[in-house]
């Protein structure tokens, strides 16, 4: 066992969640929800997306949200950038990191990017050709990493020529994405031992969806693993377009409790957070998955007076 | 590591989860869908309660629905009996097992049982005796085994002294209840071990509520511990007073996808499990917490040209 004793927890919410949502969030409300999480001691979070405006209209502010937030000393700020011109938006707009990902899977890529593989690992190559002198972080990203919703189990081998292609890129933090929920223990274990045995110095990310249920039951194998980074939304908002009705990434305060009670160090005050992820709730007028929001911490303990038992 | 390659999922759906609904399910109905879950390879069932038809009129049939199951060979049906008279009519209705509980929990032994535990372990004697001679199984039951939603955390002393009173009455079979979804990793290792420790031979069932999240979790943790029973509701019917909107019991569906991604046996046919799942969610007219049922198994694939992809 080598689990981690302090954990990085970042919040993807603002991006992987608030991208499904039809209805557009105002770029103050977006800025408030993310200081607030910066109160609650989030250090790092994934805020926005440099995508184009046309296909992903919810995030067209991005420049705007970036430029309002306020970025407490030792915060990180992260966007995904699609391509070289989001990466150019990104820089201008003052992003202290880039997401830039590829799908593990030949179908899911052409879908997702309108590409094949190969072609996005030369676009890696260009991304860090072009910002190699700029003063900014990047972080290579996998989707469909433990699967795809297309053609099911992707190879290791897939996995593993994409993780050698970013880390000669120079990429030195990689996210393992579990796009549409298909990660399984044993696959998180097998993944992260591959890429760690070929490449020690990669720091890893891991990504899970709780597309089946089994969402922070993948993030124990990661740390049983020893990876100490995850990513997780707000409420547990986002969802998975192959899943209607499921949940999408998995909850932050579900994530941030099970690590408290796991003895682990988040710097996260869990009910802080809970407060944010209830104006969540009231942004968007419908209730989300997340589970601790609505029960609050194990000890928030209850009146005797007031309580019915249902017996058994 | 003693993790079992085989698990024993009980259903307790029918009474953990019904018990709390307000509109009365039909006794065809409830029979059926019981058929269903049989149909579907579950062969230990906790099909109702004998408590007061005026306490819980949900499950004032229950000894009709007992006599109007199929009961194919090896099934055990399992019924609660919070008193001598249940007991008697568990018996009168051809119960395989009564389940006799009490809360580790003096406050909370009050307001569900309305007696002190000391009257409680008194029964509990009194029910023993009064079987002795009867064909028929006892399970002992520890509500609040993880937490009191009350007083907090619950004494190891107080579980081991309520398991010291079960194994001196007889009983080898024994759940530990998580009654409010209080459970965390280390607490179900820490109580595993001390029953454990003191009585090697009682066999131990885990019941966790996903109240917070982590409820499969807590499954994995009682796995490594090397326990091979856990109860479990279809589509995670169920709720917890203290936790509006929260989920109750972990999801039958979820646990089973999770243990046949293990490589854990079940002998459960996950399919079919997911058809009784969705008409029971056409019975009671809402969607109910269970994940798989909505995504499927991971490897139920998706048509390439009907799927629309989320950037990123």
């Amino acid at each position: 066992m080598n689990m981690p004793d302090k954990v990085e927890v970042i919040e993807v919410g603002m991006r992987d969640g608030l991208q499904m949502e039809p209805d557009f969030v105002d770029t103050g409300t977006k800025i408030a929800l993310i200081d607030g999480l910066t109160d609650a001691g989030l250090r790092h979070i994934e805020a926005t997306s440099f995508v184009s405006p046309r296909a992903v209209p919810q995030l067209a502010d991005a420049a705007d949200v970036l430029a309002g937030v306020r970025r407490p000393a030792g915060s990180r700020f992260s966007v995904l950038a699609p391509n070289l011109k989001g990466v150019e938006r990104a820089i201008d707009a003052g992003a202290d990191e880039i997401v830039v990902f590829v799908s593990a899977s030949e179908s899911h890529n052409r879908k997702n990017l309108n590409r094949p593989i190969d072609r996005s690992l030369d676009d890696i190559s260009n991304i860090a050709e072009h910002v190699r002198h700029v003063g900014i972080g990047k972080r290579g990203a996998i989707a469909c990493a433990f699967g795809c919703p297309f053609e099911g189990d992707v190879e290791l081998s897939a996995i593993q020529r994409i993780a050698g292609h970013f880390h000669a890129a120079g990429f030195r933090t990689l996210t393992l994405g579990d796009t549409t929920g298909m990660a399984t223990p044993a696959l998180v274990a097998r993944t992260v031992a591959a890429i760690r045995g070929a490449h020690p110095d990669m720091k890893l990310t891991l990504h899970f969806h709780n597309t089946r249920g089994i969402g922070l039951v993948n993030v124990v194998a990661g740390l049983n693993a020893g990876v100490d980074s995850y990513e997780s939304s707000l409420g547990g908002l986002g969802g998975c377009p192959f899943a209607p009705g499921a949940s999408g990434n998995i909850c932050t305060e579900d994530l941030v409790y099970l690590l408290n009670e796991m003895g682990i160090e988040t710097g996260i005050d869990l009910d802080k957070l809970i407060q944010v992820a209830a104006r969540m709730e009231a942004v968007l007028g419908r209730r989300l998955p997340g589970q601790v929001m609505k029960a609050g911490p194990r000890l928030r303990l209850h009146e005797y007076e007031d309580a019915a038992c249902a017996t058994g």
